[in-house]
């Protein structure tokens, strides 16, 4: 995928774009994920971020997890719920998410429709973390979290 | 506006988000536009980005401009049509538009609705610069352009 080759005007058709590669989530395995795809929308090397769009079927979800580097998110489709740090939010078409750097987060979709957002972050960035079996427990005393994760 | 004591979650509503400011696009006469805001969604200096929303009222249009740096735009609301470089495309909802370095561009509304556009930039970067009489009148060599500048 040469991304600096592409065109300048990429027509956008039922959640994919011309020319935009529909890629997985990430190598399986890596972390407890469900139905979900990612598409990256700009990642020129001189923008010094990248924006990608991410989709889960009705009922996926992201995998749990931390990292150094931030995240800035507009849902763009469906509703869903959202994990934070310590708070827990339903989401719909075009709210902002932050997620601050070093801060637990998990998107999950609504049985019915699908859920897929936009996120920018900085091109450079590190590896997220899981969380290990202690700190899912300390995330599961609060019974928001607990609920939303068994959900 | 501090932007870093932002939640972590801000609602849409109308094409306006929870404690965004809604800005003048730039400042009075220093270039030719016509109804158009600004809101800046996501500034934070660690991404190295910003993500910013412009509107444009039915029939209005950004300046026409170039610089040294990119422009990531995907659009969000209504139509219109977009210069760039020696292109005009009518554009809607979701499609992509890239703005290489130093192209000649500008975005117009058209008369039926306003159009809104997600605009992704490095948090550092030149002044745009305006076309030079003789620069307007080579563009204006192209029909589509004259077209374009003239609607």
């Amino acid at each position: 995928m040469d991304i600096e080759q592409q065109p300048n005007f990429r027509q956008f058709d039922s959640y994919r774009w011309d020319g935009v590669a529909h890629l997985p989530y990430k190598e399986e395995g890596a972390a407890p994920f469900k139905a979900i795809s990612r598409q990256v929308l700009f990642g020129e090397p001189a923008l010094g971020c990248e924006l990608r769009y991410f989709e889960m079927d009705a009922g996926g979800f992201s995998s749990l997890e931390r990292h150094g580097h931030m995240h800035a998110v507009m849902i763009l489709r469906g509703h869903g719920r959202c994990l934070v740090g310590e708070e827990v939010r339903t989401v719909g078409p075009f709210d902002l998410v932050t997620i601050p750097s070093w801060t637990w987060h998990q998107f999950r979709a609504t049985e019915g429709e699908p859920l897929g957002f936009l996120c920018m972050v900085n091109a450079e960035r590190d590896r997220p973390q899981l969380p290990t079996a202690d700190e899912l427990e300390t995330l599961r005393r609060h019974p928001a979290i607990a609920a939303f994760l068994a959900s």
